[in-house]
């Protein structure tokens, strides 16, 4: 048994198909033709970008706009005017042909790209060597692994699925990925999870101890993968395959009905989404609107400010897509632990607390801010747009953002521009300090969102990214619990909607106590939703309050769990 | 009028005088006698080393040993091998002048410092310039700027004084010092602190505006510099000054009071301090014992952890010193944005909430906490010493760190060695997560230390050193004046200690709402102290209880301050 890193649920059982990247042999040589080189050289970029444009295209249908991205994260690469000129510099300076020029520059980034340490940056740096291999198999006529051909029940073991490798996958063959390298949210996993094969990720040296035809079952729920597995294991396990995809099955008769619990309450299951294409996903999964639409991906991958033409686009796009049903749209939640370079954002030495969110909005009203509450304004002519204003810890910020709001309404007033009047704006609640003054909040705001990450973050003093501290990180410590059922009560004690958009609102443990403690709004990735909606009605309000009240004498997360955990075994 | 940053306060009238470092004029000369070069740059090596010595220990006995670890510093870079190897590379291998090669690997260093950013390192190249310039003034035969020398009524103007420098100053005849660079924590502030004199840091391009002679008056309270001023504010600000030195000849009237107020409270009136050395300005300002120990000292500007013997030295020579009197003493608090290499301390991406503090410790018992916790026992037998464990988030944390103490007892109790049996253990109440928990820690700890530094930093969620986002930082703040509140009531309720280690104690705003609460101890600065027992005895706690709760009505920092503002100009 091998242990990995679940990246993707459900039970894949088949056989192994090791998919090894042939290495390819780079030869320096020296060129006498510069210009022949060069338009080689060219003939190669244009090449290779007209098949990542296919694949991208293919993934689009096949799988989603967001999945395509990546890909299109590749042409951007080959497009990108510095590394094509330093590779023709290379060529015309070192008079060498393309494979080696290639191979030199883009290494050099790649490395560099490596050497940042993040997971963005690691990305970047597979990125980057994707498009070098791919480059040069056209330059050496060296064709790659086919995929697509690949048997029925198989499961594919590789280093790292790059995305090209990922994007040819024929699900219906594939019931299975492991590889060696990767996390939770490499772009690999993220596919994966897409096209919903079960994937299991980060299985350091297992290439080297399988071979081709290997029977394997792996649990991208658990993260395990079992080699020759015996008759006993195999029982097990095509057991629990047949109970997930049953499972699966049967959460499909909740599309379309209620979420109400079982003693009337009608709660709102709507959906975390992070580009306009995702809307497609929430439709299918039946949500009942948007919780939240991060806007961030306006602003990445980009040299200049998206404009409000832009922003406005995006906006009444998934405004209109949802057809009336609520959309929540979070103002810009940006950082200096992301580096965007013509903002101007620095890297901060605390970047979680430091110069952020609506900190950084209103300090930068005229070309950032102002622009973007205009089109989300704008955009509210054509749907249920909600604004909501993250990393808020003191009034001030909120009725700043408000002023500005009210003034921008004037100016559209005086343009006869539509909008929605009566436009609600509410904040992110996810800092101590919101969560300490949320009775005040609450009469001044039209709704809470609880962001349960940070909140789960500040409250804790944990950053969640730090693995040397991140057994710190859980909503269900009595702290954070505390935090939420206060910040819960505030709200409903002034009759506005409390929501919740962190992950918890979807985890079963919480689920029962949130409903208890009276949150109206859950918001969680579409994929979550009919399962949520399965517990939600099963419930009553009323039998949880006790529940809820045994839970909240405890004082330390084990003691949360353990009672929770029996709670859900035995209801 | 010029506007700077404060340094040190206190009003200074008099003559400027520029004080100028001579441009040295370091010229590259190829040497043929390698031998000889080496032996010239080793002994301006063991001459610049002698002088600093003598300055330091001139500077110990006149300011405090504190303030002379500064030029222990330098030594500690004279004889660092690296650098004065990398030097007689220099020499050896391009054959040049020690000047030169000083010159150039002390600039190198001294950049890299400065490129680093914090003011740590900024403060570290600082110090490289210096030694830099005192061993080539050595090897040139140049002499110092003799500050000891100067006239009475004279006010320095500099760039930025070297510590060198300002170990030099014979505070009877200068009254005022004013800079171009530093900050409020340089160096030279601090010492300037030390020695009493008023100062005001960080005047942009000052010194081209001034010339030697002329008329200054600076605020070091204010961070203000009159040049040249007229009639009406050298009356305003000679009176400002015959205040400032009345009222500090005043409070010496406090010395050896008790500090109740006038309703009969009796409060813990103690000093915050960070090396024994520190006891005799406690004792000098009539504190009531030491609120907070910081040990970190022990840890830092060292290749190896310190010793549980040279712990246990230090701990004992604090609480014999203070004869009986609390002395409470925090465990290491240290993590990730200092670099401590020996104790293999990474950056982490958001330092002030990762890896550090008892989190650290409890990770790294064996080698740090159970040395550290086992010299706290031992030194207990001498005093009345107090552990306080920072940091705290959940209540495993203390528990555990209870548990290994009590472990430790046990061991020292088979190998008779005698503790304070009824140590107490209380725990610094410095998250949000500790905070919203303080009833359920009053059940277990034995008191609270209120952290409102880190305190109001994570319940703001704002790092207090990035001046982008400083603005949101105040203990004023209703949510986390909300937070002190809750805090202390819960640690009354259960009957325990509750002490505040932060600066928040000693500010004028805070002491009348601190009282309101129920707070028991304040600890502060030593020099602060005197200035707090006079507020605290002028003081009915009962009158102050409907200040608070009007105070606690107010939703906006800005409304408590004008409030407390108010109260304070009429009380």
């Amino acid at each position: 048994m091998f242990k990995g890193t679940s990246a993707s649920a459900g039970i894949g059982i088949g056989k192994a198909v090791i998919v090894e990247e042939t290495e390819l042999k780079i030869k320096k040589d020296t060129i006498t033709d510069v210009d022949a080189e060069k338009a080689r050289f060219q003939r190669a970029v244009n090449q290779a970008m007209e098949e990542t444009d296919a694949l991208a295209k293919d993934l689009a249908t096949r799988v989603g706009e967001k999945e395509a991205e990546i890909l299109n994260g590749h042409l951007l690469l080959l497009s990108d005017p510095m590394l094509v000129g330093e590779i023709e510099t290379s060529i015309t300076g070192e008079m060498v042909n393309s494979e080696f020029a290639i191979e030199t520059v883009c290494n050099t980034y790649a490395d560099m790209f490596a050497s940042m340490g993040d997971e963005l940056m690691q990305q970047r740096a597979t990125d980057m060597r994707d498009i070098k291999t791919r480059m040069q198999k056209i330059l050496l006529g060296v064709s790659s692994v086919d995929i697509g051909a690949l048997p029925a029940g198989s499961v594919i073991v590789a280093r790292d699925l790059t995305p090209s490798m990922t994007a040819g996958i024929n699900p219906a063959n594939v019931t299975g990925i492991v590889t060696e390298l990767g996390g939770k949210t490499s772009h690999s996993a993220i596919l994966a999870r897409a096209l919903e094969i079960p994937a299991v990720v980060a299985l350091d040296g297992i290439m080297s101890q399988i071979t081709d035809g290997t029977e394997l079952i792996l649990d991208g729920s658990e993260g395990v993968v079992f080699a020759d597995p015996d008759q006993a294991v195999r029982e097990e396990y095509t057991a629990k395959r047949d109970v997930f995809l049953k499972e699966k099955k049967e959460l499909e008769q909740y599309i379309g009905k209620p979420t109400v619990t079982k003693d009337g309450v009608t709660i709102e299951l709507v959906a975390n989404i992070g580009k306009p294409e995702d809307v497609d996903k929430v439709l299918q999964y039946d949500g009942e609107g948007v919780g939240l639409f991060r806007t961030e991906f306006l602003f990445m991958d980009r040299t200049s400010m998206p404009t409000e033409e832009e922003q406005f686009e995006a906006y009444r796009k998934v405004a209109s897509a949802m057809n009336g049903k609520p959309v929540i749209i979070r103002t810009l939640d940006i950082g200096g632990d992301k580096e965007i370079p013509y903002m101007g954002l620095e890297k901060d030495e605390n970047p979680f607390l430091g110069y952020r969110a609506i900190r950084f909005c209103l300090d930068r009203k005229d070309d950032v801010y102002r622009p973007q509450l205009r089109a989300l304004l704008r955009a509210s002519a054509f749907g249920n747009i909600r604004i909501m204003v993250p990393m808020v810890t003191c009034l001030e910020e909120y009725r700043e953002a408000k002023a500005l709001i009210e003034e921008i309404k004037k100016e559209l007033d005086e343009a006869s521009i539509s909008y929605k009047k009566d436009i609600q704006v509410g904040i992110m609640v996810e800092t101590a300090a919101a969560s300490l003054m949320a009775d005040v909040f609450a009469k001044e705001v039209d709704f809470f969102s609880i962001g349960t990450n940070d909140l789960t973050q500040y409250t804790m003093s944990v950053d969640r990214g730090n693995d040397k501290v991140s057994y710190l990180y859980s909503p269900l410590n009595p702290a954070v619990l505390r935090s939420i059922r206060h910040v819960i009560e505030c709200g409903r004690k002034e009759g506005i909607m409390v929501g919740m958009c962190g992950e918890a609102a979807s985890d079963p443990m919480l689920i029962p106590l949130l409903l208890a403690f009276g949150l109206n709004e859950f918001s969680m990735s579409a994929s979550a939703i009919l399962n949520a909606r399965k517990l939600i009605t099963g419930y009553s309000t009323q039998e949880l309050k006790e529940v809820a009240e045994q839970a909240m004498t405890f004082v330390t997360v084990k003691e949360v769990e353990d009672y929770m955990k029996d709670f859900i075994s035995r209801s």
